[in-house]
């Protein structure tokens, strides 16, 4: 029975860029003998939105829930539609209805993409962001007081369960386990946000016990940041919350050159439900329609994906098949100062797929 | 009459650096025909806590709340002392009770220290990190429910008041129009922190209408700080919140090359109150007690003061001693690689001053 795979492009270079991922997927699955169906769906896009007036139809999860992963390309377009509409009527949904609680990114520098870190060469800056992805500081409670006068002020909650932090910092600590340095870092702020961030700490030390193996330390966030750049190399497995995660996800991708490329999992790792894997860049309305897009963000995301449905060596074939592609330096996109455009781009990783 | 500075050294490496901040200072102030009075103060340390059981004499604010100005040195022993007491019960009451909104910070590559990013130049990094400093994320509501159960939930609140954010944009863009780009970059979360970050928005938006000359873009805190890796050239003044200050007036200096020379200012713009001015650098147990602390961050914090108290002369030329002292390359710490002790590089900066 094949994997079956729910294809959401969305918008902008989304669409751009699905196509370049599904090739790349069809190669790596045939040589390695897994079957997989792509199923297309139109909505969690723009236009989907102007044609029906919300985001995606009362029964999404009836259509996409049974799938064993959606495979999605970026959601938004903020001049026509604003955000909070377009990302909390799609992309939060899914991490929250989908109970996709793990947002995992790594951050690797790869051979032929010059880092902007002076000095820094691939295996220097090799390790994985997870974050909290469903609670924390995007919480829907709060409010307004006062408004439109001198006294208006505006409340909105953190907030951190015991389920919600517990599970993810299990998921962060067996990751590091099961990796050479074995060695975790957790992000805090617990000397500034003052409840909920020494809450977060307690857990991490709580859960520490059961995982005498791991390494483990903590940073301020602000502090965390500056090491992200002034030494990349101290960090194996970073975890934060929702929030902190979120920032340590794009800095770690900025500091190994380019977004363009990174790739995401939003996961539920007991597979009760669909994860979702996405390229970190999102619509890019200022290159969409050019054909311009990198498309390795969106590859290497399948990667990903077929890594979470068990096809470790395909996935890796994939893997291996980008960071040849970028070490020849013949096609690239123009953000990494080639001209190849998207389809050429996802043609040579395809050849490249062993 | 002169200034009347209160000093407080308070813990670890802030006892180092002090002297030659004050050494600077004086020299700066006797050359450009400044009085200056320092008063020495022993409290905000471990060392008066441990005598006293509290952080701070329960008068601390008749004591110092007359000054003109408190030079402050660093608080905090996380070994000794839990943050939450050192930091709650010293620093942050002072930004709260003497009103310091405004917390502000240099973030510019100086001659002679390599920057950590790939082939940037003094003169491609030269802005302002201006954070709101006494509301937002670091709010003391909120609390825990069904302790020790798996019910366990801690919430924490972020409040935004009408007067605490429209008084830092104000300072925000006043100091933009001041400046010869006149660009204002706000840092936002709109599109996850769905609440309080739309409202900061709002206002920013509200408070740009005042200030005509002056462009401004916001960007998501996760994208702006890829982009001070990326794009450091990008920026001349950049708002945030009380926790997205907190992480880019880290990050920003990062970039520059090392946090051990950074300053900043806690600042009451009205004067209502003393304003309180440190290097970004804390107390450094690791290094302490050794006589190897880079001095420039108090020193250059002393010329913020100055220039705050509205000597721009005495200032500058603090400003220019640190420049020339640092692209000599001779009297370095070794932060910086050199072997100069705290002391050295204290006299040395003196000895730049014109
Ligand atoms: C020590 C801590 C509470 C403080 C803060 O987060 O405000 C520090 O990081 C700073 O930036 O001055
Ligand atoms: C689009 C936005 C809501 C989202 C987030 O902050 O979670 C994005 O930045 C991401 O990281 O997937």
């Amino acid at each position: 029975k094949p994997y079956r795979i729910a294809v959401i492009p969305g918008d902008g270079i989304g669409k751009e860029v699905m196509p370049e991922g599904i090739r790349v997927i069809e190669t790596a699955a045939k040589k390695h003998g897994v079957a997989v169906q792509f199923d297309h769906f139109d909505f969690s896009s723009y236009d989907y939105y102007e044609k029906h007036g919300q985001m995606m139809p009362d029964d999404w999860k009836a259509q996409i829930g049974g799938h064993d992963a959606i495979y999605f390309g970026a959601v938004g377009w903020p001049a026509k539609i604003a955000d909070h509409v377009s990302l909390w009527g799609s992309l939060i949904k899914f991490r929250r209805e989908f109970d996709q609680y793990v947002n995992l990114r790594p951050v690797r520098l790869m051979p032929g993409v010059p880092s902007p870190l002076a000095g820094r060469k691939p295996g220097d800056i090799d390790f994985w962001v997870v974050r909290e992805n469903t609670e924390g500081e995007y919480s829907s409670v709060g409010g307004r007081m006062f408004p439109d006068t001198e006294r208006e002020f505006v409340t909105q909650q953190t907030v951190m369960t015991r389920t919600g932090v517990d599970r993810i910092l299990k998921f962060a600590f067996e990751l590091a386990q099961s990796r050479p340095k074995k060695h975790l870092t957790s992000a805090t702020k617990s000397n500034g946000i003052s409840i909920t961030m020494p809450y977060w700490d307690e857990r991490v030390e709580a859960m520490a016990k059961s995982y005498p193996g791991v390494k483990w330390d903590k940073y301020h966030i602000d502090i965390l940041t500056a090491n992200f750049v002034l030494h990349p190399d101290w960090f194996d497995v970073v975890v934060g919350s929702n929030l902190f995660g979120d920032i340590l996800s794009d800095l770690g991708p900025a500091c190994t050159g380019t977004i363009g490329i990174a790739p995401s999992g939003n996961i539920n790792p007991e597979r009760n439900f669909p994860s979702v894997f996405e390229p970190v860049h999102g619509s890019a309305p200022d290159i969409a329609g050019q054909g311009i897009a990198n498309p390795i963000g969106m590859i290497w995301s399948g990667a990903m994906m077929l890594e979470h449905l068990g096809e470790k060596q395909a996935a890796q074939s994939i893997v291996g098949a980008i960071e040849r592609t970028l070490a020849e330096r013949t096609l690239r996109t123009r953000d990494l100062g080639g001209n190849a455009d998207t389809t050429a781009c996802g043609k040579a990783v395809a050849d490249m797929v062993d």
